[in-house]
């Protein structure tokens, strides 16, 4: 097969992942494919027991596996103890990132004191403020745009049509998805006579290195200090950060989630999809909230919390809807029966 | 009236929507109105019984009723088993999308190796990327950006500042609303010793023919195999579909819905607005979720689901939630109350 | 210092937001702070109790209080009844928005048939369609791409990547953030033989005088009449609007809610984040909603009204459910305890 002379050898891919190899080093990897749709040339990875069946069958030429799963196949493959990462790094050595050419487009609008480093790629339609800065292999796509002063640090990629406020400031290598809108004025206003007086954002968002900002998602500036996104975070599709929010480093939170102004969030903290966190709280360290809960208060004790009610089917929920629109009453017929047992005993 | 020789005589209408004509069927009609609100030279329909009494009163020159509805007007009209159906057919008639003058706009950035059909239209602005094709009589509109690879079929519409990330794939007659991002990296990473490991994606987003994506609604792109929304699939705004999920043909999903990765849609369901969805779930086909329910299990038999609790003034909200937060005391009080009926008993 | 010869008098910072001055009016303020943070120069604000403890130790050179606070602190101060809109006021002085030069860039696609108003600024990479008119002062920045017939009002700010779609009207004074799309097709389709027909949209979007719209919210226009928002509404980001909604002056609406078509809310609505509220509603004038609360019924009483859970501890939140689900036999359990009863006292 002329597979076999493409690809990485799966003692290359051992040593540039930093993990154990056994078996045949030699035998040639060229992409990634899950245990049961596996064909020759891939690598598949097993972390869940529940997969544990597919090892026996897999056609996979090679696969990642746990110490405790290695007996369990004969394949050449990479032992580790957390196959997941390893698949990841296995991935990105297979699959790199398409390459962007350094340079400005002639149709980008790049003001004259911008900072655009010459290992830069501005592409079609971008629009660099003035005095915005673009660090060395930073990926500036299609039409999106930077605004004034903002700074965007070493090997960052924003994808097409993102949007940073002026006085944006993002780390190094963070990764930012199309639609995103980094640093737009937070929700502020004073009413007056039934009237709105708008409070002006004075402050900025301050995304941290390392960090991903997913598709659509908002990340307003402060008003008076700043919005702060640590290193390492983690953000998916549609999540809403208001105005004076921080974020500890190696949070991850799932799309949809919404989290109101002045909240404060841990470090390695996992906020499920569509959780709505409400303003002014301080969320500790390591805390874990589950998808659609809403969280109204500070949570002080690390843990898993969660408040997303299932739904039934329809007949179910409007009986459990009717019994908890008489769970007062029923609370009170309980008294009356406590009462009237008591007086039986009397 | 001068409105009298303008517009389409209702014959042509009941011919070009397939339907049966009662009355007059010269008299013209020029535009769409409300029972209530029509007049001269408007066509209006019913579909709810709610709104009968208007039929009597409705000053438009002609209707849309169903046979059952059909005597209790002298008005010419159009008679269908499905007037909303068919009223969407007459609006098409009179009111069509104003059409696009074929060619590229000077201002847009297309790709030497890109091939697009002569018939489409390439906005201002747009960038269409390294080997994407654009199909005949598709409309890319200003600002819009069709990345590397993708493909674009037959008279499809991308509104302005869409998105579609590499290879992407959208079937013919396919509509995408401002501001939607289809193909974005899901959110995949690994946890390892405290910190993210980023997977990457390397999976499409393929979209069949005849879909509806929203305003600023998300697709991620697949993790390894694709994401994929089959034919005639209508997702309203702001909706968030993880890397991997498949939506079954002609299944609606309303705004701010949110599908986790790897769920599994059936055909022909119906997911309410904010309803959530957690990740590597089935759901057959069929069903119907109510509005903010949160699924978090697979759904075996077709059905209606619900689970959105309703709002109440405030002092009942929190008499309920305190009650709630007893309801486990409240359960242990009756076994003690069955405990000492059994006691009084024996 | 240097910093007392920059700034503006407290006096004239009194005379132009129209408040009480007390202490010495000479004092220099060139920027706001927050009472503990504040230092030389600023001038800082307490309009809750809470904070009243910082009026002793800030160092401030003012401070915004009312009259009930005024004599907590010998500092040079502002009093009025209204510290918070005060404050707006003061800010906006200090710290007025970035001007832009007025004129059409290079870059921007004008059509021909469009009038933009001389003293108007069109950003890099705008597109303003045929027909459309903007007026003067309005700022269109880079990338939005303003519809055919549109009509923007003075003053008007369409920060970059906002799209409106055609015949969309935005009165004076509007500021529109990032990637909001207005005017979209609403959500509307006939079901027939298990397939959509899509019902074109025929209406427009209208929004009002001195309105604030969020980054990535989402209005649609109406499908026969228009959808409308009223003057000095405010929508924070990611909000999803549906078609032919009508939302009274001075309602606020906080990040992440939705509002399905054809909902009517009143005037000085308080609208909580992510609040879901169904359509074809009619919400009086002053209602409150709390945050994540779901209605689903008209709201004709006035008042705060609440339905978001709180979320809680794993272990609690699953007993909790497991009682829910329990609910119904609970009732039976309690009628079965009173029926005893009954017989026992018979």
């Amino acid at each position: 097969m002329v597979q076999d002379s493409t690809g990485i050898p799966l003692r290359q891919l051992a040593e540039r992942c930093g993990v154990e190899l056994a078996g045949n080093g030699d035998v040639r990897i060229d992409h990634i494919a899950s245990l049961d749709a596996a064909d020759r040339g891939a690598i598949a990875f097993l972390s869940s027991p529940r997969y544990r069946s597919h090892l026996a069958t897999t056609r996979a030429s090679a696969v990642i596996v746990t110490p405790a799963d290695a007996a369990a196949t004969a394949l050449p493959k990479l032992v580790t103890a957390n196959p997941y990462a390893t698949y990841a790094r296995v991935a990105a050595v297979l699959h790199p990132l398409a390459t962007a050419a350094p340079g400005v487009h002639p149709t980008a609008v790049v003001a004259s004191s911008a900072r655009v480093a010459p290992e830069a790629t501005i592409g079609p339609g971008a629009v660099i403020g003035e005095r915005a800065s673009i660090a060395a292999r930073a990926r500036i796509e299609a039409g999106t745009v930077v605004g004034e002063e903002c700074s965007v640090g070493e090997d960052c990629i924003l994808h097409p049509k993102v949007v940073l406020y002026p006085r944006t400031v993002v780390g190094p290598r963070t990764i930012v998805h199309s639609g995103a809108v980094i640093g737009a004025d937070g929700f502020g206003m004073a009413e007056e006579s039934g009237r709105w007086v708008k409070v002006p954002q004075l402050g900025r968002a301050v995304i941290g290195a390392d960090v991903e900002i997913g598709a659509n998602t908002t990340i307003d500036r402060g008003a008076i200090g700043d919005t702060v996104i640590e290193d390492d975070v983690k953000l998916d599709n549609q999540i809403q950060i208001g105005h004076n929010c921080h974020i500890g480093a190696h949070t991850a939170i799932a799309g949809c989630a919404g989290i109101a102004g002045s909240t404060r969030i841990g470090r390695n903290c996992k906020i499920g999809g569509a959780a709505m966190i409400a303003g002014h709280l301080e969320i500790v360290d390591g805390t874990v909230i589950g998808a659609a809960s809403g969280v109204g208060d500070s949570i002080t004790v690390a843990g898993a919390y969660n408040g997303g009610l299932p739904a039934l089917p329809q007949r179910e929920w409007m009986r459990l809807l009717a019994a908890l629109m008489r769970l007062r009453s029923l609370v009170e017929r309980v008294r009356a029966l406590e009462r009237g047992r008591a007086e039986g005993e009397s």
